[in-house]
């Protein structure tokens, strides 16, 4: 673990998968209980995140295969060593939407790129610190695709592409979970949202019990 | 070699070498020549590398060490598949102001960073594509001072950085040009413009010759 005094937690899952509700309610909850809460995403946790993720999901143009792995990189490179690692070492809670599972599962299953070349450079960038528990909201990718169409938001250059690209994701994720049962909370996101966030407080209150 | 039909000529050195005039003079020659020459640089040599060079050059706080040399290699990856492959397929000449050297010789040797591990970014970003020429001008860092003293521009982020650096810099490229013998044509930069003109027209000529 390289998380110090801290506790962090990422959550995984594909757009509509109900990462942004569940991040609230244990966002709350955690501050119900006195924690410090760091609440924070990648890509584009940091201002120079920002400007990262504004070329990633928004350039009008094509993005080489490998730049987009790198600019990905590049953003958890400089989120992990400006934000992630000094909240942990002040002893608080990051919750952090989308970590180095999101770029295996994106690039490495949907792209053209070799999934442990994506999770090596993610490795390198963030020199090798992994969360201490990672929340999988897992969910078909069909009735995703549903919830997203009637939330009716314009959809970013990643949420346009094919439903088979979602359906290739969602087995890299599940392989990446069964590869670290220790490290993954696997929920089904097709549960109601109190369900949910139930599983996901019993899985923090043993993780924090255990520090 | 990956070029292609085409010749992929890269010139290197510290800033104050002269390797916009020697450029201009090479660019001059070839075009007269009959030559189609594609000039261009890293990082910035494509429309995604300027919003890369951006952020790299001129962002106003520090950015973490691994995340500089993944933006470097992003920039990299991208100019590389969509500016120097298409034209070395076309059959052109390739005239780069900077590539991965710059990378190994600046962030290796003057950073927290290990050279083999930036090389080893650069050529995965590159797909392992090397120039078919480099042009490395060497110069001592204190005349290079002189020089961009008296053209009274701003400095970048990278020039601000101390003499000391430019010489590790200095000692980096000259033992890359040690180890590859056949690609560098390493140049005394303190020579007049016309005597180094010279030495870089007769290699291009053999090279272009052995075509």
């Amino acid at each position: 673990m390289t998380s110090g005094r801290g506790v962090w937690i990422t959550l995984e899952g594909g757009d509509g998968s109900g990462k942004t509700t569940q991040s609230n309610l244990l966002a709350s909850w955690l501050t119900d209980a006195g924690r410090t809460v760091v609440r924070t995403r990648e890509p584009g946790g940091s201002e120079v995140g920002q400007l990262i993720r504004d070329i990633v999901l928004h350039h009008r143009g094509d993005i080489a295969p490998r730049a987009e792995a790198l600019l990905y990189a590049a953003d958890r490179a400089h989120h992990v060593a400006t934000v992630v690692r000094p909240a942990l070492e002040r002893g608080e809670v990051v919750l952090q939407d989308r970590y180095l599972d999101s770029s295996v599962a994106y690039q490495g299953a949907g792209r053209v790129l070799d999934a442990t070349e994506i999770r090596d450079l993610s490795l390198w960038a963030a020199e090798g610190a992994l969360p201490d528990l990672t929340i999988l909201l897992d969910l078909d990718p069909g009735a995703a695709r549903v919830r997203l169409d009637s939330a009716d938001k314009p959809f970013d250059r990643l949420e346009a592409e094919q439903v088979d690209f979602h359906a290739r994701v969602r087995d890299a994720y599940l392989t990446l979970a069964a590869a670290e049962p220790e490290r993954f909370l696997v929920v089904d996101a097709a549960a109601s949202a109190a369900d949910i966030a139930g599983l996901i407080r019993a899985r923090v209150e043993s993780l924090l019990a255990s520090r």
